[in-house]
């Protein structure tokens, strides 16, 4: 048996033991979890110093230096987050239907845990801990697959948390994390139906490609953003270019940031010269199509790529549409269905562009910023899931649950 | 473009139109297509004497011709399933959730079709209609793969329902026929990402197995059932016998039928004469373990296959097991986790064991053969889903549709 079968064996052994449990148990187990991250700071930033001193050696940017480094104020937080976890309701229980039919069978739909959730990603060393406490709290063991630039960090991170949960009512193998530098890893973990009930990826969208074509472990795609804010005829001007410039400029680097904006010709004489004027002032590079670039020479001619283009940086596409309908199949065609914006006054045109965007969220005179668990009230996310099955956009602590259904009879038989 | 890939795009395209339909048209359509079948009777059953002609040429059983075959009588029942499917209430557009965030931002989550769903399946002609119905309910465009045995039924079907939706406001595109009979086309149709937004596998292990491991669309496992009946050391034993009875032999070939029953050591020398009687007055062969074998020379002594074997026959797996813990372990080891029951006059144990059993669904002093989309009052059941993501257990109108977030502001931005 590969190292990797002994670890997913080893999570579905716990996952076992972990589903039936109640809140209380499950929330002392996260809130032992962060005071073990607290008492052992020292051993989590010794770790975290070797991926620094190695990222510094491989020549990484310090951009990327400083996403990977953990300090004590930043463990602080990490804890801070884990008991926010356990302050969150349970969504392990919660009848979702129920009913009595009218043979007398008394049926409810519960919620319950998925079981064993893979998760494979690229961020920092803090969501190693963000997503265990998360599956821990909706009563999932969890494999986790992280860079193999913090290797060292998520090795002790997980090591802390599985001797934390040792002295509590949830297993410690509810936690793994998947051993290895190398793809080989990733791959078992794709194959493991059977040990592992779905697989998350959370990163760029050629890790999701990959994972999507690979896994015959059940996927959910998350966190691809190509946005698209649609300034309308009808729209407010001045509203428009505030939420252009928020939807692009004040996180770029975010899935829900906006990457394409499409202006409608009617309104393009008045409206393009001020949003290039504010986007420019901003610091961002407009990709434009011929209509946009005859406005200015700062406009870079945009290829079809820069449509298809999730940025994540201070660099915008943008077109001029004749219609909101051509700004739909604009959408349809070059976007990812993650958060696209109409800005108008139009209660029709409105109406018409939330019937017809087909993505996981559609604004309405707001930001595409606004597509996050926590501006939902979640309380925590898991990731922004693009797909349509089982859960679609911000995805809290229900999305990590499936149901069983319980019918209850006295002697019910079928005649 | 292969035959596939135009067939394909025609329902994706189609799909999109007809996504934003209210539940008017979409009735309308429906009871056109109703129509249609009835008044296109002689058509379809002479398409229809072709399959079975070709059928009893390539030796096929008496039974199976029989499933296949239509005459006036059973196209009068198709079509009356889909004016019954008209009648359901419409799940698009239903509000699954809202608030309005501290911000003001007003937000709902909206039930939307998925878009294009593929069918896979191996039934009957009559379900060419009723999946393409239900999909066409939910807003879906349809995929249909039927069985070669009825390819010339199917063809004609699906131009009889094109055909009547040409005269309505639901596209005709979003009725399509996967055209050939070679695997080629399931091939295609398991590898359309982007055409095809899930994939309904509707059959035994083997068509089920093989899309699981090929797909890169979507998949809903549907269908395969190893179903439990433990009876428990607390059972009310004339309970557990008509249970037994009624769960193995009611209808043997469906998913919900039992194929082992479990017995606890304490009630084994006093109940399993009994149902061993009762079985075999039913017709059914046992197949068990040691321990149920020295109850009679009926008994077929079991092999580990038995066990995880769906028989869809008058057969059964049996075994004696000395705990309820010991029963829930067997059926995490063998089950297919579809459905199983316990019969027990002891709340304790209907507690754990639904508590530990990791299915779809668990009855309790109940026959399994109650999972299933009409007794639960769905109206209609395009599947029963042994998979935890997205729907499990039955799957109604709601289980084909995702939803979309839509949030509503006067201009709001991120800060």
């Amino acid at each position: 048996m590969s190292e990797f079968l002994k670890v997913a064996q080893a999570a579905k052994d716990a996952a076992q033991l972990l589903a039936p449990l109640p809140r209380g148990p499950k929330d002392r187990a996260l809130r032992a979890i962060a005071d073990a991250l607290v008492a052992r700071t020292a051993e989590i930033v010794a770790a975290n110093a070797e991926d620094v001193a190695k990222a510094r050696e491989a020549g990484t940017s310090e951009a990327m230096i400083d996403r990977l480094r953990l300090d004590a104020a930043r463990v602080e937080k990490i804890a801070g987050a884990v008991r926010e976890v356990a302050d969150l309701p349970d969504p392990v229980g919660e009848v979702v239907r129920g009913s009595t039919l009218p043979n007398g069978l008394e049926l409810r739909q519960l919620r319950v845990p998925l079981g064993v959730i893979g998760i494979i990603y690229e961020g920092r060393p803090n969501v190693t801990v963000d997503a265990a406490a998360l599956c821990l709290k909706s009563g999932n063991a969890v494999l986790l697959r992280g860079s193999s630039s913090a290797y060292a960090s998520n090795t002790v991170l997980v090591r802390v948390m599985q001797e934390a949960l040792a002295e509590t009512e949830v297993p410690a193998g509810a936690v793994q994390l998947v051993p290895g530098l190398t793809r080989d890893s990733v791959k078992e973990l794709m194959r493991a139906r059977g040990l592992v009930d779905v697989l998350i990826p959370r990163g760029g969208a050629s890790l999701i490609n990959s994972v999507v074509e690979e896994s015959t472990v059940p996927v959910i795609e998350t966190g691809v953003g190509t946005c698209h804010v649609y300034v309308d005829a009808d729209a407010d001007q001045d509203m428009a270019l505030s939420i252009l410039i928020n939807a692009k400029a004040q996180r770029p680097s975010v899935c829900n940031a906006a990457e394409t904006f499409l202006v409608h010709a009617d309104i393009a004489d008045e409206f393009v010269p001020k949003a290039l004027a504010a986007l420019k002032n901003a610091g961002v590079t407009v990709h434009g199509d011929p209509a946009i670039a005859a406005y200015s020479p700062d406009v870079v001619p945009a290829t079809e790529d820069d449509f298809y283009a999730e940025y994540l940086s201070l660099d915008i596409a943008a077109a001029v549409v004749g219609s909101l309908d051509e700004a739909v199949a604009h959408i349809r065609r070059y976007g990812s269905a993650h958060t696209d914006a109409i800005i108008t006054r139009s209660q029709p045109a409105a109406r018409r562009f939330t019937a017809l965007v087909d993505s996981a969220a559609v604004a309405v005179n707001a930001s595409t910023r606004f597509t996050d668990g926590g501006e939902f009230g979640f309380g925590a996310e898991i990731g922004i899931s693009t797909q349509k099955l089982h859960s679609r956009g911000p995805m809290g602590l229900p999305e990590l649950t499936s149901t069983k259904w319980i019918y209850t009879g006295d002697g019910h038989i079928r005649t």
